[in-house]
């Protein structure tokens, strides 16, 4: 019998938007800083009280992230939201923190192969980078949030070791990180293999300490959510429209939509402080301006809906 | 404290496709008869048990199930395979036992907009026509599904009440029916909706008088079997490639794809006895031959991988 931890389980859900970074990190196209930032602007209006802002890595290696600078410093930080970027290194972390950065998330994944291929460095190696990082951080007072990748299966090497997964974890918290993301980067997972990894991972910490981090790859994402709420998470990552990756061509890596998301939480009785109507009107306004469908299935049914009254209206 | 059921709470899932008669019935292109033919005849070699052959509804109502007969007498049935078709009254019963039909599958809707809408008859009068064609298909030997639709919510009185759908379930169990299908017709329901509902289901008879029949219009598909899972249903209703309204339109009204949800029950130690790959080649093929894409996540994914895998042997 497991001994599950449920230090969190209340119906207060935490949505952590990560449509503006990882999201559009993935977007073929290039964006202009301007919708960038009318998105976070946006986004800052309807209850979210996390929302990633944008990444400070190498021009060389993710062109879309360029202006990671004029976005962090162009957009309204309203006092209750927290803006995390994404940094890969200590230079990355200098720029966040110069550019006014309080919340840096760092991150690795649970494989070798993959830490290779993504970051060029070991899982070690990554360790080791993600100690000088947090040292800084401290000094800095900067808080640091941890993602870990390919959670429960890696594109190279298959299903992954949930003790591996729970050992990382460890360590990034003992490290100070405030909390860690459990990556499923390529949305293989099930709700049978995230109730393994949660397993094995609550040994090492509260549910508290975690958020999970979906992709609808396979469909399977909220499925996946619903299965980490019984575990006791109440912090979930998600992307406006479904942003990342278009999930119209086959194979897409979408990140789970929040609109979707919003949707079967508060259906199903839970409180994310989020206001849907407002929020799909957001996913299908970026939507247009990337001239895509919404990888979001209820953002679309709701926006149908929506219009279709708005012409009834416009008859009397 | 409600009181569940799981008389049938093991790990067999039994999975009744739907994509011949559901699916393609909301497809707006007339399919040749052969292509249905074939696509039954495909889906009998995959492990499934149970396939919704055809409707035998009137051709001036539905011209896309004007073949019924031709469908049910030219497909190869196969002894431990059932083939059930729809009759919305003792004409098409009548019409559906000629044609050879072992398993007939009736409907009423848990909303009395809905029923008129749909059939033009009051509830009230539904259950008539019901218990009419239940004494005929006692008389004759076929075994009657009930299918009710509209279990969480309608499209023109919005939410159901649980009650309602555990009074019509009583009502068709005790008439003869020896399964009743719920329906989320239109896929507004959420795993706390599902819930709800089965608290009230479950109060007139055990789990494994009953199937769950989702639709992904809102994404919520996989999350509400998943509860339903939990609650002890083990028989669902899904159908090859999503067919049934395309899913990348908007507010589509497909059917939750047999390929997700096998890739979920699979992945979380439920056993279906169904071939996965076998099914995804199938979906893969029905889609090209409708010139659409799949509506299938998983099956999409792995369609790619399996193309990925092809192009690298091809290369050695």
């Amino acid at each position: 019998m497991i001994q599950r931890s449920f230090a969190s389980a209340s119906n207060k859900i935490k949505i952590v938007e990560v449509g503006p970074r990882d999201g559009l990190q993935n977007e073929k196209q290039v964006i202009p800083s301007e919708v960038k930032i009318e998105l976070i602007n946006k986004l800052s209006n309807v209850g979210l009280t996390a929302i990633e802002a944008t990444s400070f890595v190498s021009p060389k290696w993710v062109p879309q992230m360029a202006d990671a600078r004029q976005v962090l410093t162009s957009i309204t930080q309203k006092p209750n939201i927290s803006y995390p970027v994404l940094a890969p290194n200590l230079k990355g972390l200098e720029a966040a923190i110069d550019a006014g950065a309080k919340e840096v998330a760092i991150f690795c994944a649970a494989s070798e192969t993959f830490n290779k291929k993504n970051t060029n460095c070991t899982l070690e190696e990554s360790m080791e980078r993600v100690k000088a990082i947090m040292d800084l951080a401290r000094e800095k007072n900067v808080q640091i949030r941890g993602y870990i990748s390919c959670v429960v299966g890696c594109p190279y090497e298959g299903p992954v070791s949930p003790k591996l997964v729970a050992d990382i974890s460890k360590r990034l918290l003992d490290m100070g990180c405030y909390e860690i993301s459990l990556g499923d980067t390529i949305g293989v997972g099930t709700p049978g293999a995230i109730a393994k990894m949660l397993d094995e991972v609550l040994k090492v910490a509260p549910a508290d300490k975690f958020a999970v981090h979906t992709h609808d790859t396979y469909g399977q994402a909220l499925a996946n959510i619903l299965c980490s709420l019984d575990y006791g998470i109440r912090t979930f990552d998600s992307s406006i429209a479904g942003l990342g990756g278009c999930p119209y061509a086959p194979g897409a890596k979408g990140n789970v939509a929040t609109e979707d998301v919003v949707y079967m939480l508060h259906g199903s009785g839970y409180d994310t402080g989020i206001d849907l109507k407002e929020l799909i009107h957001i996913g299908d306004w970026i939507s247009q301006k990337l001239g895509r469908p919404t990888g979001s299935r209820a953002g679309s049914a709701l926006m149908l809906a929506a219009r279709r009254q708005q012409q009834e209206k416009a008859k009397l």
